[in-house]
């Protein structure tokens, strides 16, 4: 079948026929219909893995980690003609975590990631695959569901960010979230959709990048209420304004001196939680930077991957924002290519286009 | 009456005689019969206050904040002539946690704390304090009950790390904590207290300090089943032994670099629990660590202050340990100085002495 | 103003004049848009309440708890000609609940609830009330949004068993609730949205009621994938059939011998939450239903009011399914009736009409 | 060798020579030094096991699940002359609470429990066990470890009562359950150990019998500081005076209908925690008891059998009361019989004795 196949290390990606071994003979046969492209996937490209993330025995991998497809046959509980979003990580299946469902909180290291490690992705034709890994698409929100992938990781995140802060009370005097003021740095995929999360979730939210906003960004962020900060000047402005922040949220993916800056503007009992990669710089901390989150109760927390939980509540969280914000989620599908048009899909999984949010393949 | 007084920001102590405006018309009147010193006891003596800590119309503060002492007269539970610790920090009086009597979790960070910062301490013949702030001293371990002050705050640092460590399942297979292993770095009163109350716990505990333990700790460690690292070698030993942590409590009060070191040496799902206060160095994470510290989901979390609830666990804590460890108990107190040997008095306020666990200074 | 008054203990209720003495002077003022009814307002017009039901200094009181109105002002974060619906229960000021926002817990019993208790309802011209009780409603959904305060409740309910849940691992395999099932006993609008907020929350639902179901609620259980038991058999189908439930919902206001016959169709570990009021029978427990209680470690939990931070949900929660389930939407407002027409108005405070779900009064 | 067994379901135990077929080969040997007998030993001797409690392939059960013994060989943490106890119920390997060392949370019923159902007990000369099953004793309180099996009943208990709340603020104004009021009903080991063991947590604790108190236990809870009860007027003293509580702890094993006396006096926010088995009676609740369960967010939570945690947990909380209450520590074990003086051993295997707390059998 056809598939767009990466040979870590090696750099590049092509569209080609393989056959895949089905190796899960009781699993049920899906039809892919679109696959979300994400950083990581521009990673892989570029040849940040090596030859060991490839599935035993196999030299190559099918990329993609961000899909829906049709069922081509009935489950147990799910039906011939489903919509379906395959969950990406797979447990260890020794760990409790995993045991538990939950290999996001793998402790062995030993899960496996489709289209990123261990696992052949889901940028094919066909996928076969169990029903338990299988999260239903509301047809309604079939236009923007790939994004439930990405959201199940923030939803995952915001989930963790409060089970730590219930080391104390951390809600407000009515009871809400509404006082605690949030600050997303990053404004991809991943900054927008946590921005329009925590507004769910009733927090004051503000997000920042290193520019003024795009037209787009303005409008979304309008329409949901958040606040926008322009960090060129590398949060001096923040610092010297006085504004303080409950959460932080470090989704920029830049210099990691962004995590030391966030321990300065983040108030007592504040939570700096750590998403996606920085891939360059250091973060120096002095001993009253330690000094200060000792005495103000700071956590520092490492957020990644959403597990079926979250997908189920992603799919759910698009349903609630395709009613109060239809005119943000017509913005966040920046660009949709057809697998046959080989050069747009080329260009697309090797780098960010200008402007863009989140972009589809469809099959 | 006789009090040690301080007059920051000038360094030094004295013992002399105060008057201190009966403010607490309705509390109970506590004659003091121990007071424990540490380490932020010498750091306020060393003029590292400023004036601003000085209670509100003083411009000297009593020092003092481990003490334990016995009732004048009869409250509405504790009865005249039962022994009693006060609670040192009070909380705002405004924010949740503070209400909820919970002034470690303090909002507004307008707390105050007797002998460190808007309170008068308890190096003084004789308190009024209200019984609300009062918790009683098992009359079997008066000779250590000293140390629940230090302890409580410990109480609550193993309460916190337990709570943010509930965003996944940290028990083990058989439902304990005994697979976890803990590291506590620093062999000071905070270090070894916190050692035993893991070991309490049932984790595998770890001490480590930049030299060869002294006789006494080394017989502590075995008889609590410790282990000890020397970390003369800045943990390269332990970096290259693949010992590896759940659990990382940093109560060394060194230079903030071990935090850094510490993130390298912990395991997935990890946690780095910071007590106490760097006063040197700085902490220098590169992406890579930071990277680590997602795709690991580590916690760091700043660690402060025991009430109300920990006062009293730690009393139960020390009776439980009068029972195991009753050899271990006698090493804790490795000095007793008397109110009236002001020259010993001084010398204890000033610096740490040889093979120094806990000081206390007898009324 | 023109509002809907009762005068506890006497029955009935009229659309009078009265002239409310503005006590909330900083207040924001609301025209009330719509009101819903339910089963407390008809038991009040019953004539079930006491004098002291009152707001203090008045005879009379203005009936309502379920309303949506338009602010007529700007407040500090709504605006003028923002729709909004207010929270109704208000708390005693004094207890720790109450203090954090949550009177849904009142220890003391001296909190208020509009239309109910000590507090004058929602069922007139206009309200003046805080911007701290008023909870936005989203114009996409206005329509439905009277739901949100029945809604509110269940919100609070779920997030409750959860809560008592996590006395064990109460999630499945796959770190979901799809595992678990769920019955909700009575199909009045209280177990309707019950039933779709479990099945939101990926429960499997079954809804029992003493006979076949109506059209309307056919089509509404089918198109939420929820089955339906006729119960007129006393539970003696369910009984043979097997059939066991981790969480029994009882919500018929029906005997009280169903809460009894729950505990007999529990799986281990299992939940009975009651909601709503039995009015009569008696529930009969013998030794050895105590006993099952007891080595299935079953929780028995009384259920009630959701508040500020569940009405925000609940508005979400009618967003996400106005998208999905658009079809069951419109089926649960059953009528319409204007304080106009005032034999109808009076009608609907007496008596649930055949077939009703949902009824609202629109001003 | 010598073993106690008993032949479901006929009554009576025989003190006789078996072979057991040594099933845990790669277990460690312990040489078993006392057992305690309780109320379901008492049970097992009557007659009321079926034979299906014997394991399989047997047809008769050694009794016994209350043992503490020394240790005859290494294990990989324990050492040959530690002394242990073994943990008594043992998981289904299927169920998530079973794999994660919780089978008081069993969820398919499929456990065992030594010397109850499925496996032969501890009352022999030795037992083969795995050593992640035995929880060391303290060498300094083994005259009294035998309380630990009970006690870690308790332990559980509480912490199940402890999250059951979690649901709310249950904490007081000062962050302990000082404020809160239980009351223990039955005097029994349970009940005493249950009164200790929430004094211990802080709470202000009842205890209430159908008698006037022995002068052993009036000696116990006046240094504990417990309040006792006589209830011989069926609880009507405590309902006119107003007297009402937090927690109830149901610990008779009487007649049912104590369960609905109880509803009556729990406060706002309370709980029922029933623990033992009610053996004749029933609980007739009226509708208007369940209309207070539910304004009232009342919890009733079946509770039983602790787990390693708890054992661990029990084993500390005696070392605790070693120091504390060395007086009470003295009155727990009201009668020891060696396994040779088969007459006696025979004796308190079939009744209880008068003033009997708890009574263990030496070997």
């Amino acid at each position: 079948m056809k598939a767009i196949v990466v040979r870590p290390p090696s750099t590049g990606a092509e569209i080609t026929d393989i056959e895949i071994k089905p190796e899960k003979l009781d699993g049920l046969s899906i039809k892919i219909l679109e696959n979300g492209v994400c950083g990581t996937d521009r990673e892989i490209v570029k040849g940040l893995m090596g030859e060991a993330a490839c599935p035993p025995g196999d030299r190559y991998m099918v990329l993609g980690h961000e899909a829906i497809g049709i069922l081509e046959e009935d489950g147990k509980y799910l039906k011939k003609g489903d919509i379906v979003m395959p969950v990406n990580r797979r447990g260890c299946g020794k760990c409790l975590n995993c045991l538990c469902g939950r290999p996001d909180f793998c402790e062995t290291g030993e899960f496996i990631e489709a289209g990123i490690s261990g696992m052949h992705g889901f940028m094919r034709e066909k996928i076969i695959d169990y029903e338990e890994f299988l999260v239903p698409v509301p047809k309604e929100i079939r236009d923007i569901a790939i994004l439930a992938q990405p959201l199940s990781d923030l939803e995952k995140s915001f989930d963790e960010i409060v089970s730590v802060q219930r080391r104390m009370i951390w809600t407000c005097k009515d009871g809400t979230y509404n006082c605690r003021k949030a600050l997303v740095v990053g404004t991809g995929p991943i900054g927008i959709l946590m921005g329009l999360l925590l507004r769910s979730n009733g927090l004051m939210v503000y997000m920042a990048n290193k520019r003024e906003p795009t037209e787009k960004e303005s409008k979304i962020f309008q329409t949901a209420g958040i606040e926008y900060i322009n960090t060129e000047d590398d949060f001096s402005g923040v610092l010297m304004s006085g504004l303080r922040f409950d959460l932080i949220f470090e989704a920029s993916g830049g210099t990691a001196d962004i995590a030391a800056k966030s321990l300065k503007i983040l108030k007592n009992n504040g939570v700096l939680g750590i998403f996606g990669f920085s891939s360059t710089g250091h973060a120096e901390l002095s001993s009253e930077d330690l000094q200060k989150l000792v005495y103000r109760s700071i956590a520092v927390v490492g957020l990644i991957n959403g597990q079926k939980p979250h997908f189920q509540r992603a799919m759910l969280r698009l349903s609630e924002w395709n009613t109060i914000w239809p005119e943000i989620m017509k913005e966040l599908i920046t660009k949709t290519v057809n697998i046959n048009d080989k050069v747009s899909v080329m260009k697309v999984l090797e780098s960010k286009g200008p402007g863009e949010i989140k972009v589809k393949i469809t099959w």
